[in-house]
């Protein structure tokens, strides 16, 4: 059986899946860490694909990839969780082992490629996908098309500067929307507040996780849902900045913190409604949860290979999976 | 001979041209007044075009126009500079007129695939145009495609908040790119300081123009010089941020206001080399002035036509005018 091969790596684990070419039925997968057992990431992935693909033919390898990556040289530029990846030909490594083509993108572009394809974003033709957990990714789909940019590195959303002398991201800038909405930012902020003397049922913990914050909130816990509601009125900002630039009918929410539902998406919709410049922009407009789950790299990366080797035609009439 | 007829409607004056459809030769082209004679803006445009199309036949109708459109629908929304155009079926109207397909697009829109097509943008495929003057326009090419969105309303660069307790915009939200950057937010700027009893030559006027305070600039006036280096300073913040989402080879600035160079360029880029998440964004990035200077309207409205009935393949071969 010919089988396209997909993998999704993350700072802790590496996923790959085999999928017929000809039926799209997933065939196997598995799922392995990232680092150990004194190998390097890169031949642990090669070694997974290897174990995934030893039993079929491979047409083709596609990997979602963390950081920065320049798609079309096959490049990773930078990977922050993975301090070996910087300036890595990964594409041109895993082509010379396999002899297939291999092609890589940017985990959150291929998720809302996924998402597009296979999941929330079915039948619509302009989707802005955000991914909101430890930061905030994105991917951005024109008129069927993902957006890449000259060298693939477009759709970073979650670096706009919101508060030019806000807290400082990941990235080392100051005032990025990630500094302010991300699971991060709520548990900096928490801390924050009680490093000042904030009384919260949240003083007990030293260290309170995401999901303590989330049970506070729930109990009523002041400072807790004012965690929420301040990420989510910036996040509200934020989204109307991107639909004057994009005018996109879906907005998609994928990743941990977007579970916290109406305690970050009430205020940002409220938020949302003030800032944005025309209500034009809202009209019809659908704001959902990502559909795919802990998948959406894999089928992302699958996505991707599609769009490499169906018809155009084809590729843009939406497919679901059995 | 069959002619294309493009026209360019600003607040101001209607500007109307016809080409010919197999040489693209200008035909004949024709500037008024929109408003006066007691004739609506709508009737003004009927006649302009009327006129010139008389002698030729016409095969396509394309006008730019201001303010929020749905190119679609052929409506326009809101033309902030016209009053009485509000919710408008503009398209039907000329083409129940005329009996010739006619199509719309929002003025800054087309003039980014006018410097695409014709100039400052010829050979890129990721382009991103600024026009800085009034006000902050802008449009996108992505892939060789111009951005429009799900209907027709992205691409409003000029409302992305950089300062969201700053000055307040011409479309009434707070701290705007165009409310801290444009010719208005400039002019605003100075006012202020010497409201404020700041020292300056522009002090003798009662009502500082553009060019009084670009004339001041160059004659070492702090405040001028300031005002201009403020502008350019949150223009820099604002770029990063546009880079970070588009990833485009080329940025294109045309309107008055570009024209105070490196007064507004050296802090621009001071800024953006400051606020840019990495130097790869930077790489053989191209930032430079439009080249289509008052044409760049017609040349947008007639880009807009070819990419309608040229082959995609040869409207994405670059052509030259004569």
């Amino acid at each position: 059986m010919e089988t396209y091969i997909v993998s999704d790596v993350g700072g802790t684990h590496i996923r790959v899946a085999a999928f017929d070419v000809s039926t799209l039925a997933l065939v196997a997968q598995k799922k392995i860490l990232t680092q150990g057992h004194g190998l390097l990431p890169t031949e642990r992935l090669v070694n997974a694909i290897a174990n995934i693909g030893k039993e079929h033919e491979i047409k083709a390898i596609a990997i979602a990839l963390p950081g920065f990556l320049d798609p079309e040289k096959g490049m990773i530029i930078e990977a922050p969780n993975i301090p070996d990846w910087i300036n890595l030909p990964l594409r041109d490594i895993i082509k010379d082992y396999f002899k297939v083509p291999v092609f890589i993108g940017n985990d959150a572009n291929l998720a809302a490629l996924g998402e597009w394809k296979f999941g929330a974003g079915i039948g619509h033709k302009n989707i802005l996908y955000l991914t909101i957990s430890t930061g905030i990714g994105s991917g951005v789909i024109i008129d069927n098309h993902l957006l890449q940019g000259e060298r693939g590195l477009a759709a970073e959303f979650g670096h706009l500067t919101i508060l030019p002398d806000g807290p400082i991201c990941g990235c080392g800038k100051p005032g990025h929307i990630e500094a302010l909405s991300s699971g991060t930012a709520i548990g900096n902020y928490v801390r924050e507040q009680i490093a000042l003397g904030r009384n919260s049922s949240l003083n007990a913990l030293s260290n309170p996780s995401g999901s303590d914050i989330y049970d506070a909130a729930i109990n009523g816990d002041d400072l807790a849902i004012e965690s929420f509601s301040r990420a989510g009125k910036y996040l509200g900002l934020a989204l109307a900045n991107f639909l004057h630039m994009l005018n996109p009918s879906i907005v998609i929410f994928g990743g941990g913190v977007s579970q916290a539902g109406e305690l970050l998406f009430k205020p940002m919709r409220d938020s949302l409604e003030d800032a944005i410049i025309s209500k034009e922009y809202l009209q019809n407009l659908i704001i959902t949860t990502a559909k795919l789950g802990d998948d959406v790299g894999l089928k992302g990366a699958l996505a991707l290979l599609l769009s490499k080797y169906q018809s155009p035609e084809i590729f843009t009439q939406q497919i679901l999976f059995n």
